[in-house]
């Protein structure tokens, strides 16, 4: 007898969508895998993905994603909607990396069937956490959640990025964000379709308020303004209008054809990163075989310039 | 009547090896330009370059990499060496970032037929710097010059990673060091074969020195143990120590077999990123050919999976 364990994909597929949820953790660990374990995920996932709406949460660490995330599934839960979590923020409760109180609000959640909230470790391989994360999204969405929430730290160019690449993307800073996301502030303004200010019972509010709603007037005219939300995300005060602004752009970006076209967008940059990262491991196969290191001594060795070796090596 | 300036790399080349500047220069504007040009002036270069012993000099912004740069080139044209810098240094007066002074300090040279200066510019595209430099080196080693000197700013990786792959590095750092280049202690520790506490006639010298020592003496074990030399380059003070110590440096990697071990081991870190930069370049072409609009079309429509049209795409 095998376990499920051993299981293909398109098996460890078919039960989750009927509510295993192990078969769904073993896809997502798959994909984490990466190579061809990644790959057979993809081919059955994509096949039938396409239903769920992705949403991006990113912020400065500290700035509360984390509990906001776990007060928007709440929120989810009460219209009876479906929602999976990809935390790849590593300062995460959900990645081991917080307080206990974190981790027991999310706890919550953990008896609930439709819900389900995946971390994931940057292994300190951020390139391959960009090929694996749209992956990891495709297969909550393969399984039948309607939503996805990609929680991510927006510190680095990667994360933003990740965060930048969902239906909807949300922007959560601090009341004085000035003073922590300085270099970061104009990448989020690019990327932000609802903006969030958490901990909004502290001071500078107004100030912060006022400061995003200013350079949003800077930007390009663009027919969906991002809404500007105060939230007291431990309170859980403000999420029911955040996730009632998540319905209002996703229904506005169905209607307005942005929602085709970003995915459109996406997937061009997604089959961009595969290739590359096969490349990637074409590159590093070819390192450590014969033909290197015959390329390398005639390199040594001056009969052949690094060019000429390596455009024999791509034969 | 051809110029010179339409020449093939191999006329240029025997040209610059008899003194024409213009052709020397002509040679690194081909290097900079990357793609076939770089490629053609590699092939000519790479089959006689190796004679000479490159320098790197990094360190943070303001440390006074330049003024010690133009200080060691003094020192090395009154040994009768020939040397030849390459400054990447953004802020540096070689790129044009740099107020008159410093200028006037490095056209004391102009007009040496043994010292070359020349600035290459990073255009943002880091990855291509780093393919372009060594073979900026190769040019400079391959006309004739004893010492090449490759002068970077030491606050990105990148930069980092050059000059950390020369035959022999100078870490510089000002008395107070601890404050500015916090994040990247390690990593210049790492790649220092000696060290400069550049402007020590400033506070603090003596504890910037002790804490340097103290973390040499953590490192593991090696026959080398880098020299701190105090240097105040804007009066030519400690200049020829760090003089002598370069050549100290050169001789016993040369005899302990260092000298080799590196560069067999740059040789092959160079491969590799060639070999990346003609990848990323096919990349390049493959997405602005059919076949990846096909890709993208059979993907978006779900027939495909993004890693089965990226297998497809790459043959």
């Amino acid at each position: 007898m095998t376990t499920l364990g051993d299981a293909d994909a398109a098996a460890l597929l078919a039960a989750a969508r009927s509510g295993d949820r192990s078969a769904l953790a073993r896809l997502l660990s798959k994909v984490e895998r990466g190579g061809d374990d990644a790959r057979s995920v993809s081919e059955v996932t994509h096949a039938i993905a396409g239903a769920a709406t992705t949403i991006g949460i990113t912020g400065a660490p500290g700035a509360g994603k984390s509990t906001l995330t776990s007060a928007l599934v709440r929120e989810m839960r009460a219209s009876e909607a479906s929602v999976g979590v990809l935390a790849i923020d590593p300062s995460s409760p959900f990645t081991g990396g917080a307080i206990l109180g974190d981790r027991v609000r999310m706890d919550e959640h953990a008896l609930d069937d439709d819900v389900f909230i995946r971390s994931m470790a940057t292994r300190g391989h951020l390139g391959g956490l960009s090929v694996a994360v749209p992956d990891a999204a495709r297969v909550l969405d393969a399984v039948g959640m309607q939503w996805v929430v990609i929680e991510t730290v927006g510190v680095g160019q990667v994360e933003v990025e990740i965060a930048g690449e969902a239906d909807t993307t949300v922007v959560v800073v601090n009341p004085g964000w000035g003073d922590t996301v300085q270099a970061n502030k104009a990448g989020l303004m690019e990327i932000a379709d609802i903006f969030v200010v958490n901990k909004a019972d502290r001071a500078g509010v107004e100030e912060t308020v006022a400061d995003i709603e200013r350079m949003l007037s800077l930007r390009t005219a663009s027919p969906w303004r991002p809404p500007v939300i105060q939230t007291v995300a431990t309170e859980g005060r403000g999420t029911s209008e955040l996730w009632s602004a998540l319905q209002r752009h996703r229904d506005w970006s169905v209607e307005s054809g942005e929602f085709e076209r970003r995915r459109a967008l996406r997937l061009d940059q997604e089959l961009r990163r595969v290739v590359n990262s096969l490349m990637t491991a074409k590159i590093e196969d070819l390192a450590a075989g014969d033909a290197w290191r015959t390329a390398r001594n005639d390199v040594a060795s001056r009969e052949v310039d690094p060019w000429t070796a390596a455009h024999r090596l791509l034969g």
